[in-house]
């Protein structure tokens, strides 16, 4: 399947929403009506029950054939067992693809519904048209207008994902977002019993707008081309990959999702390793290594100038760094010295990192500083730190001030700077630090939540980017 | 120093604030008043500030000797340099032991302030005072409303906690509190020129109100000592050892902020494992590990039962737990069975994960559901888990009732539930899950906020509690 056959799928001119609920309005297969009028979308929306009648002021047909004209793309709702015949129909007005969310096919295990779902396959291949999932949640592609959550962000970015899993794929993208990160295409695919993992990661491989690629995958259907495919993928673009089902336990709840055959660990670490991809072990941390690709492109070593509050958390950041292989070199004394003209002592920490506890609140005074670990020559870039209300006599309420003074003190670095701030995870607490991370991501700065999980992305992507050179 | 002599020092019946800032509220040295008077220290406060006046309704003595009859305790805030005279000083009021809070001694690295420490130590021996400090935090007991934070929790618990570093000390305290941790005594005892790791650790040990020993450690005054005295600890009660400066930068950390010698990861390795002590690598680790030591204290074995919401979420978290070496087994399926007579299947998956997306909001149900599983007699515990925000065609107003029925269900649970919800780190977000997580907090469960974090601190609980049978 060439690029330019599947490329169309993302841009339907017209797209039919088949067995969508006509009498609750928070039955889950509403979503896909809310997703398309919350973003706008610019072709026809159809809708189709056969109790007809009107949802939102759109028509509701009976049945497929009873829509004017061609329909693009099928949306099927339907109850398993009436699928094959919506394929068909769905030939009939001349869509070129069907994603069906519907569940029930060879995830139940059961040999009737496995059945069907070969069915559907047969089907597909005879009238010309493919199939998304079943058991998915389909496509999202922000500049078609085209989303399967309302809440998607509405920007088109540069990394395209591919997930097995619908609730992976939701869970990600509404993660993400708050990060700063922006996809160009999401594919959530399920049970792939036509168009597959190799089908699409090929896909965002040639995409012009997919810049880095990040993948969920439960089970390969074709072992060989998958490795082909990947293998190119990872050459051409980033890989970003979380293999879900690794464990034996993983494996059977594997092949009750979306019946996909696991494949063990050591195949999965020695192909990611020889093909270059960066392996990943948690949905966090695919979000984490899109943060540092996008945000922090060009790092070329990994020697870090730490600056931050408290002198505990400056110890235990330094270890998450160089217990990942990044490195936190002594302050040379030139620019402790420099340092010590700027900003007193007494209650700070001069070495790296820099505890600036004392100095906390004041921007300019902590720019000047940033700007002298800048000029650094060993360091390739710096970390800012933040542990908001958990500081010694500092109050929770001059935090927003010290994460300000951050914030506008990081705009002097001249290297590349990332941001740590543990979010407060307490009533009272919470929305205001996440509230003021969103000022860190506004201004296109890599934000992490952890110490741990910053040193780790980072140290990733240099490999990465050392394995790239 | 036997028991007998410390626990005096955490059951002062005066306190003097000596150096305590008299013009600016919101100076660190405040902090120790407004903590007392949160707390509703029974005892006398003395505040001591050549300046005098008066803060608060209190009077601002010129010095200690000024303050009529003898003083308990001494919490010094001076500078550094006048550390020696206030030693003297506080002995001729009869005061047992003195905090200093100041920093600005061995931990500079200076000749001058590492002998002005020295001196610390000669006067004190000479005097017959002990020293906490300097360089710290102090004392934390809620049973003699004596606290150095005034957010702590005011009620007692049964964790002790020692802390080198003071930023460590209240970051794990306020997180801990949200997830229902509370504390005997907490002490923050910064360059521990006088009494140190071992002294506190001892008295933890022999403290009949701790029942668990937390340990964030810098460095070891003397390294034979600490071992018998961690040995003896760890033998009594669950001790769970964090180490800062582990690696070369985090011990050139170490040395800058509390001026101690940090050891080798070899040494620290073999010296928790040969002992029993729970070694964990991160804040968060700790209290992932006391909220399973208090909340899932007699977990035989890891086989669990998973339920929840999501099949990719329950991929990865039975991925999570088995990597640890807990157990996801196979749903019989005389279980399966009963559990299809109570909820519905289509878009529920019954296998070990139970994902009820489709029955989410039906707290009866649910419950029906953790009975069956309870009665399943492979399975030592549950856990019921929930990524609120994130779940295909559920949307973020119907959470609140999710998790109620979650909580509600869980009551039925006739073995040991644990719970993760993940955290919605998003604006609008944050606060309600936030504020919904106290709820299971408060119902005696204990919660975590990732399928990793879960999975790994019941695996090391588990190992710990096989060690002790």
């Amino acid at each position: 399947m060439s690029y330019e056959d599947l490329d169309p799928l993302f841009h339907p001119r017209s797209i039919a929403l088949v067995g969508i609920t006509t009498t609750n309005p928070e039955h889950w297969t509403r979503t896909f009506l809310d997703s398309l009028l919350e973003f706008k979308f610019k072709g026809q929306i159809y809708l189709v029950n056969p109790k007809g009648g009107e949802i939102k002021g759109l028509k509701v047909y009976p049945s497929l054939k009873d829509i004017p004209g061609t329909v693009d793309y099928v949306i099927g709702l339907v109850p398993a067992p009436l699928a094959p015949q919506l394929v068909k129909e769905s030939a009939t007005k001349g869509a070129k693809a069907i994603h069906f969310c519907t569940a029930g096919f060879s995830e139940t295990g059961e040999e009737e519904r496995i059945n069907l779902e070969k069915e559907l396959t047969r089907l597909a291949q005879e009238e010309g048209i493919r199939i998304i999932g079943p058991n998915c949640m389909g496509l999202y592609c922000p500049k078609s207008n085209f989303s399967f959550a309302p809440d998607f962000p509405k920007e088109s970015g540069t990394v395209g994902y591919i997930s097995q899993s619908g609730g992976n794929s939701i869970a990600l993208v509404k993660q993400a977002k708050w990060r700063g990160v922006r996809f160009s295409k999401v594919i959530s695919y399920g049970n792939a019993c036509d168009l597959n993992e190799s089908d699409f990661l090929e896909y965002l491989t040639d995409d012009p707008e997919t810049k880095i690629i990040a993948v969920y995958i439960e089970g390969v259907k074709d072992g060989k081309r998958f490795r082909q495919v990947l293998e190119r993928a990872a050459k051409e673009k980033p890989v970003v990959l979380l293999k879900g089902g690794i464990t034996e336990g993983g494996t059977r709840a594997v092949a009750g999702h979306t019946g996909a055959l696991a494949g063990s660990e050591v195949i999965w670490d020695s192909l990611c390793r020889q093909l270059g991809v960066i392996r990943v072990y948690s949905l966090g941390e695919i979000i984490d290594v899109l943060v540092t690709l996008l945000f922090l492109p060009h790092l070329k070593g990994g020697n870090v100038a730490l600056v931050g509050l408290g002198g505990g958390a400056s110890v235990l950041i330094t270890d998450e760094c160089e217990r990942r292989g990044l490195k936190v070199p002594p302050l040379p004394q030139e620019l402790k010295e420099r340092i010590q003209r700027l900003i007193p002592e007494a209650g700070n920490i001069f070495r790296n990192p820099v505890d600036y506890s004392q100095t906390a609140m004041e921007a300019e005074k902590l720019a000047r500083v940033i700007e002298v670990l800048s000029q650094w020559e060993e360091i390739d870039f710096l970390i800012g730190f933040l542990r908001p209300g958990q500081a010694p006599g500092i109050r929770r309420t001059q935090f927003p001030q010290i994460m300000e003074a951050l914030l506008e003190a990081s705009k002097a670095a001249s290297k590349p700077i990332a941001i740590i701030i543990e979010p407060d995870i307490s009533p009272g607490g919470a929305e205001g630090t996440v509230s003021f991370i969103q000022k860190f991501v506004s201004a296109g700065l890599p934000v992490y939540h952890s110490f741990a999980s910053a040193a780790n992305a980072i140290s990733l992507s240099l490999r990465y980017n050392k394995l790239r050179r």
